[in-house]
């Protein structure tokens, strides 16, 4: 099934030429997943060929203006081009007002309905659910209220042994339930093991989402062990006074998190646009966690 | 003096991979003046290298999106590079609300005043002029209250003609009143006229920027003999019938405002992101006025 996370935009408070604000798509079994939507996002959807259509929930961290201002842009375009299907939006509560008003000096009616989620950023819940994933907010230490995001796949179903069920003269009928792990009861009151009769499914998997945020260590609990950890590092370790001035990171602390909660792989972004050259911050955060890597505008992740 | 116009973003409400939706630079006298800012224009900007810093003057046709959704992440990174000068905005009185709403939400104190100028889409006014220059709101005919802008040279003064005014000992202490016209009494009362004591200065110039209209010929006393016509052109003459559903002009539409107002030169524009080939919309449009230019981003014209 398949698990990835695109980079639209690697770029802090302010986009340079070829580093957008903070925006990243995932697509997880072909259902594709805004996480931010900085100004510039559709184009960069464009660029990377994603289909806007296919984008049914918006998930935005927090109101800052390279998190947020292509949003209406792109709610815009798909209108432009025949959206029908319902748009989630999962955001701080204040940002509604913002897309309403603006859709209105337009004289814009959208043609299909917008469905706000107010997210709330002192609390981690979960705000999203398919029969295959969840989504659940994970609150961060920024100057205005923030939450990450958490995406989790849900246990999967364990699979039929088919060799084992014609063995055992296991009826179909009970092979829903034997997925989710019971045991088999035959006719004549014997018990077969479920472990005899399935085999185990692919482990569960979850990407994790923390821009933009000081150093917390409070979210350790909350992503001890992910496969997929991205932290915004804003700046390098010798700038960690004004990385604390700011509630933003640094290469250093990011990697500190990732070492403390174990997680398998570190993705690193949201660069000040003082960094031409990103390489030394991607150094500086192998020297406390090995498995860390470079973002930059269109690379792709597989989770 | 210098009069050039950059070209921006060249696309209409869908921004594509390489047309950005509007916006256009004018620098007359080294004086920066943006037209338009739709979503992208802060990153257009950097690319053609313009120092956001020198821009004090924004111009905004109307509350479509693709004319406006660029100014806020523009104003918040003026804000972010440090700006102390007060920026000036004139647009329809609604864009304020909007602006100040995202700020607020956002937690933004701007460092420097922002000068909001409502503009009145009924009648043609002048709501800004420096020395050298001014500029003209023009009323279009689109579905929302629209107003294009004249940028018109004011006239020059005339150049004193130092051979002459040594010949008749004219006195340097009124150079000033014969730069406007005037002619010259000596001691003894013998009128020199100004044209021998002076040259006429270059003719004025004037740009004239339309977008977004449908076929409007009330434009035309206004904009008669401009220098370059800038009038977009939407659609090809096929599409007549949706350029006016939809209040925009085709190709032969603005080719026949530029004819009849006898302009020198137009550049066309806002092309629907239906076009992939620009090349016949060229054509088309100079089938009925040679003098025909296409706008591409990046392109700069001299006026």
């Amino acid at each position: 099934m398949k698990f990835s996370v695109t980079i639209l935009g690697c770029s802090s408070a302010t986009p340079t030429s070829d580093r957008n604000a903070s925006s990243q798509l995932i697509n997880h079994n072909e259902k594709l997943f805004l996480v931010d939507c900085g100004e510039g996002t559709q184009v960069q959807l464009r660029r990377n060929h994603f289909r806007f259509i296919r984008i049914d929930h918006i998930f935005i961290s927090h109101l800052h203006g390279d998190h947020f201002f292509g949003l209406v842009g792109l709610i815009s375009t798909m209108h432009l081009l025949g959206r029908k299907n319902r748009l989630h939006i999962y955001a701080p509560p204040e940002l509604e007002d913002v897309i309403l008003l603006q859709l209105r000096i337009s004289a814009t009616t959208l043609d299909y309905p917008l469905h706000f989620h107010p997210t709330q950023a002192e609390i981690s819940a979960t705000i999203m659910e398919n029969n295959y994933l969840e989504v659940i907010t994970l609150p961060l230490n920024h100057r205005i209220p923030t939450t990450g995001f958490i995406f989790r796949e849900k246990p999967g179903l364990r699979s039929i042994n088919s060799k084992a069920v014609k063995e055992y003269n296991v009826p179909y009928t009970v092979f829903e339930v034997l997925k989710t792990g019971s045991d088999y009861t035959t006719p004549d009151g014997k018990v077969i093991s479920n472990e005899k009769l399935t085999t185990t499914p692919a482990p569960s998997r979850s990407y994790v989402y923390c821009s933009d945020t000081a150093y917390y260590e409070a979210v350790i609990p909350a992503i001890e062990g992910v496969d997929v950890l991205y932290h915004e590092t804003t700046f390098m370790a010798d700038k960690a006074t004004i990385a604390a001035e700011k509630f933003h990171s640094t290469t250093v602390e990011a990697a500190t998190i990732a070492l403390k909660a174990g997680v398998k792989k570190l993705l690193i972004g949201h660069y000040s646009a003082r960094y031409d050259d990103l390489q030394p911050l991607c150094e500086e955060t192998k020297t406390v966690f090995p498995e860390s890597y470079l973002t930059l505008d269109g690379m792709v992740f597989d989770i």
